[in-house]
Formats: C-alpha cells, structure tokens, sequence
C-alpha cells in the first residue's frame, strides 16, 4: 500500500486505528471452542468483520501465529488473506538478521503473504534493514521506542551524539529509506519522547502500541505526534480482541474500536481534518 | 540439553561445530529438485546423515523455512525432530518482543518444536529476554556482537560505561541467566573483541557465526574464545551445505565438515582437550 493510499484510508474512516490480531489460544471465549472445528479462525474471521470499518490497519503479532506450528501459519495466511486490500497489513515479527536472511524473511512476508509492512528489530544495523527495502508498496516498520519496561535497558542509553540510542537509532535509519517505506515503532509509553522524535522526523509514519492494556493515553500521543507532516498508526490488541468472553465477543470488539474510532475522529477534527493527512 | 550434556559430546566427539542448515531452494542441486517430490526435505536429510558425526550442534536459521510459508514451518519440524536428541539444535530465529509474547516464541520453539535454544535479538531488553529463561535444560543465545557489517552501526556505539554497546548487553543479561541456560552470539569477523568478551563471561559458551563463507578464522577465534572455563560453538552454513552443487553434496559436505572438526580436534588438543569441558 503506498502513503498516499494510506492518508487516505484514514481520512474516509476518520480513523487511525490498528487492531492487533493477537489471537491467543487461551483468551478466546470458550463457547468458540466448543462449536467450531477451528476456533481462532473463527474468532479472528468475527473481529475482523465486526472491526473492519473502525480500523485502517491490522497487525497479527506472529508470535501468536507460531506458537502453534505448521496451523498456525496457515491461520495466518488465511487470515491476512481475508483481511483484503483495503487494510494496511502489519506483520509484527520484529525480525533482523544477515542480507541474504533478511531477503528472505522480506519475501516470505511481502511475496509469500499479501503484508504490507513488516516490523523490524535494529539491533544488526543496516544490512539486517535495507534487505527488506525497495519491494513497491511495502514497508520497514523499525523498532525505534518499544511500550515495554525493558526499552530502558538499551533504548535510552545515552550516545556519544549526546542522544539516547532510540534516537541514533532513528537518525540513522532516516539515512537508508525514506518516508514511503519506512515507519518507526515508538510506544505509547512515552509520550514526550514520541514528541521530540516527531520534530526530528516530521514526515515518517510512527506506529504506536500500547494504548489500552499497557496504558498509554490516546489523545497526549496524539497530540504529540499526530500533524501535517506525517500520520500516526495507533495500534490496540488485548482490549479489543477481549472486549468480552462471551457470544457477544465481536460486537464488544466493535464498540471498543469505535469509541477509539470516535475518539480519533475528534482528534482529526480538533487538528483540522484532511489537514493531518498531507 | 544441559551444559555438562554438550560439553560431554563436545569431548566424544572432538568437535565444537554448529551446521548452519540455511536450507535454500535456490542453492540446492538441481537433481534433487527434478528426482524427489520433496526436495528440501531431502537436502537436509542427507545432510545431517552426512555430517551428524563431525558436529556437535545444528543451526536452522528460520528465515529460509518462513520464506516457504505452511510448507516450510512442516520442512522445519521435520527436520528438527529427525536431527534426534544426540545433537544441540538451535532456532536461529533472532526474536525478541515484550513479555507475554516472547512468552509464545519460547514455547514454539521449546514445546511445539524439540529445540534446546533459541537466538534472541536484546534491543527491547530484559522483559523480552527472560520470558525465554526458566525452561529446563533450554537456552537463550543472546545477540552480543553480530558477524555482519552492520554490526558497526549500533554494536560498537560507545556507552556512557566507556565500553561499547555489545558489552553493555553482555553485562546487563549476566545479571538476567547463568551460563547454564545463557550464551552469546559473537561473530567470528571479531577476534579481538571476542577475546575481551571471554575475559567479562569466562564462563558462557558463544555460539560464533561468520566461519567460512563470511570470512571468519577457525583457529584465530578458537584462540580467543575457547578456554578450560567455557566453551564455543562455531557455527558454518553455507561452506558446507554448498560443498558440491552435484550428485555427491552430502559427501562433500561430509568432506568439508571433517576438515573443520579435525582442524578442531587439533586445536582442542593443542589446549590440553578434555581440559576444555569443564
């Protein structure tokens, strides 16, 4: 999917929500067990279509997915195939290895499956990133800022450049890709810092986790990194999917999304609309 | 496998080799594709038939299977469970995610799949590295310093400790595991930094990536790296899989496998062998 069709996917719905499709084994509501030979299938088939017009994006977290082996990856493929074109498709895999690895990991996700991004880890430097770069319509999302406790272990180590790694991180990353396919991972955790990364990087798309269960705050990220130049990916999982463990499981799946929809919506009129998606 | 169990087939066999089964549809000969209905499965077959007794580990780098899809997490499975108990098999899989997700990658890899370790990337820090820990008898091998050019990047960052990033993550995981469920990933392009490595973790062995086809120096790493207080695992892919693009691979990879586990027995020797494996 190129920027532009994205800036406007979120400016039809009013919305720059991203459900994450971690669809756990143990969390779906017993009743799906019980009546259907395929369960997950059948919870993720339900979230999607009671979702779909509050969202741009969906991101099943492929740990989820190979946590189950060889059904695992046919749930994948079937469900971002029933996803369809008009959703951005993020597989959060947060891989990184060797050139000729990392191709291979690129064409797994953007040939074998119909992806349009895939989340990528930092840590092996250029060579391990620019693999996965220059398939059209397809995008890096690199780990910049992560939502967890341990991003302080590494992410915030102060750099010779007098800036903490995430940044340095960023810095150099902008050097290998522009922004029509490359987007940075930074957590709804740290809303300051989403802020001063959006001055230095005013036009790349941020995809931001951790609002809902990991309690980041919608409108302080949105205001921090939501302008003109550049959009905002805003992802949510677990409140979503498990809005409710009974029958009514997909229709509280929907309500959530559209209070974040609604939410959002105000958001976007509050900034001026079609303005945020230039 | 517990440490006392790899050090004792590191002894019976005189040989710290990792295969790297970077299994490529690509690169395999032509005449397996054309006689076998299954012809990746047959590669790898042959292949461990071929070098099981010159090798003490087997490396799956899971990019090449992801890159097949369904049919390549079945190749996956296959072949782990056919490598048996007699060897140490490693996911190379370089993942890394926030807690209740890493959680699910230790259990595919150790539950799902018979794996005895898994190659984990630090950027996101310690809740994304230890969910990984407590399995017993299975190992996290942690990213330190990687064998590829982009280890440059961020790896050799100067910290604020006066010592650059790859031993700030070194540091801060041996106050996370003991070398009995821990090691380190050091390239073998690194001797030297290798060498100040062992001197901070005499104790964890390191898998060493980037002998053969990357240029790495067998006897220069085992030198530094290789010591009565810990171990090594040096790891080579391609050199071996690719000995021979004809009819008589697996002998040359047998052939090429022999040479590097002689050259092992020798320097094992040189250091007093079984004084090696304590």
């Amino acid at each position: 999917m190129t920027r532009q069709r994205l800036f406007e996917l979120i400016q039809s719905r009013a919305s720059y929500l991203c459900v994450g499709l971690d669809t756990d084994a143990e969390k779906i509501p017993a009743f799906l067990r019980d009546q259907f030979p395929d369960p997950l299938w059948e919870f993720n088939r339900r979230i999607i279509d009671a979702t779909r017009p509050y969202c741009v994006a969906y991101k099943p977290n492929l740990a989820f997915y190979e946590a189950l082996g060889t059904a695992g990856w046919e749930l994948l493929e079937k469900t971002v195939r029933y996803i369809g074109p008009d959703h951005f498709i993020i597989a959060d895999a947060k891989r990184g290895d060797i050139g000729n690895t990392s191709r291979l990991y690129a064409k797994a996700f953007f040939e074998q499956l119909p992806c349009d991004a895939v989340t990528v880890a930092p840590y092996m430097g250029q060579d391990s990133v620019t693999p996965f770069l220059g398939f059209p319509g397809k995008w890096v999302i690199l780990l910049a800022l992560t939502s967890n406790p341990g991003s302080a272990d590494f992410q915030f180590a102060q750099q010779p450049e007098g800036i903490p790694l995430y940044r340095k991180v960023a810095r150099q990353a902008m050097q290998w890709a522009g922004p029509d396919e490359l987007m940075f991972v930074v957590g709804a955790t740290h809303p300051e810092d989403l802020r001063q990364l959006r001055q230095e990087a005013p036009d790349y798309f941020f995809l931001v986790p951790g609002v809902g269960a990991q309690g980041g705050d919608l409108n302080a990220i949105s205001q921090a990194g939501l302008h003109a130049g550049g959009g905002l990916l805003v992802n949510a999982s677990r409140s979503i999917l498990y809005a409710s463990s009974g029958p009514d499981f997909a229709e509280a799946a929907a309500a959530e999304a559209q209070a974040l929809q609604l939410e959002m919506q105000q958001i976007l009129e509050g900034k001026g609309g079609g303005e945020v998606a230039k």
